[in-house]
């Protein structure tokens, strides 16, 4: 099977000029079929604070709204996405955005409101990734680059989490392809130190997991995005890799496997 | 050769939530292969005034600044894309939205300043139209929906028309498709009397225009609309249509023709 990197970098490299620009470079350098798929960012706050709308929390968590809901269409399905696909050209890279809307590529449903409550309002929940058209796409030499937005087929676009996008993505390819997904990540990759970069743990399998989190090494924030990654290896993704913005060649960084 | 629509819709329109439903109801009703262009209206010009921005002037002429641009790829390249894309979807249509960026499908260049000294800003002539790309998305049942933008291959994205976008990419698509390119007008279409809907004239070919624009049949910017037209037909488009965005169904309105 053809092999492919999904890259996933979040909205504050998004935003830094230069280091947006080392890493389109580095992703320029992977070799063969590729995909990037962007977070948002703070600017998507920041332009909505500047039009005078409100981030509604609800049960302390952000609610997307209608307002929220433009913004996000605006900034991460025109201003980043667009941004991101004109240096990519530059950098000799045949890159197209897309939004899950764009040739109906990522299928999601509104989130249900919560048992307390939470109504999250325009979040969507992926429910299927469209795999034929992205390999359309990618045989045809291009590079999707993947905004946070997803549609529910009845005129809808929904706000979705671009980690969720990335691993759904990297799932739905696995049939097709030898999948590594890519996270950047602000440290080097899992730590058992979070203040020693040194202290990478090279390797995550399920079993070391489990030990990891019964002794402490892996707790808060990391738990869910390595079951996540476990989940991905389990379905056939063939390695996981946490690693900095910095560092995405695929020779750095904790590679999570389904075995060792 | 395959039949094509390419409907070029202006800025009034989809800003207006009624007339556009009914247009993409139209639009999703036209058979065969389509490629829908779309204008950005005055919501950029209006989210530019609530950001601050102003709208500069150089020589009478509104130029695309930074800021401006900003505006536009949000509001042009996210907003209206993807709310149309996302629309078209539930109509049935395999939409995908481009900018020129996306695919390198449109090539442009910053317009020169000109010889009074006006210098446009980020606003782009179009170089060329990578006809092969949309032929790979019609072909994989694709819908595209093009955007005014289009970028210098150097990571610059440019302000471009819409009617020149629908014109060459008409012209591009000419030799492997019997293209119909559809402008849509307030009117219904050319008229002998600016004022009566029913003096339409009904084919218009370049006999014809010499002749209206000798009488003054033809006047202001109408001229323009119609040489790019007669432009477009003489290089291979099979047709150009004028008529009223309720009217799209090929019927209606003024036809532009090589010959009677």
């Amino acid at each position: 099977m053809e092999s492919i990197y999904i890259v996933k970098v979040g909205g504050a490299i998004v935003e830094d000029e230069q280091r947006l620009g080392q890493l389109l470079r580095d992703f320029s350098a992977l070799p063969g079929r590729k995909i990037l798929v962007h977070g948002g960012g703070r600017s998507a706050t920041s332009l909505a604070e500047r039009l005078g709308l409100e981030s509604r929390m609800v049960n302390g968590r952000r609610v997307t709204d209608e307002g929220m809901l433009r913004v996000a269409t605006m900034v991460y399905g025109g201003l980043v996405n667009k941004r991101v696909v004109a240096r990519l050209q530059a950098e000799g890279v045949n890159a197209l955005g897309l939004t899950g809307a764009d040739g109906n590529v990522i299928r999601g449903h509104r989130r249900p409101v919560t048992a307390d409550g939470t109504d999250f309002g325009f979040v969507g929940d992926v429910e299927w990734v469209d795999a034929r058209l992205l390999s359309t796409l990618l045989e045809a030499g291009m590079t999707p680059v993947m905004a946070p937005l997803t549609h529910d087929g009845r005129g809808q676009l929904l706000n979705t989490n671009a980690d969720t996008i990335a691993s759904e993505v990297a799932k739905a390819l696995a049939d097709c392809y030898d999948v590594t997904l890519l996270y950047c990540f602000e440290k080097s990759g899992v730590l058992r130190d979070p203040n020693d970069d040194s202290s990478l743990i090279s390797v995550i399998t399920p079993a070391d997991f489990e030990r990891f989190v019964a002794d402490g090494t892996v707790s808060g924030g990391m738990i869910p995005k390595l079951k996540n990654a476990l989940q991905a290896v389990a379905t056939g993704v063939k390695q996981v890799i946490i690693t900095r913005a910095d560092a995405i060649d695929g020779h750095h960084g904790t590679v999570i496997k389904a075995e060792q």
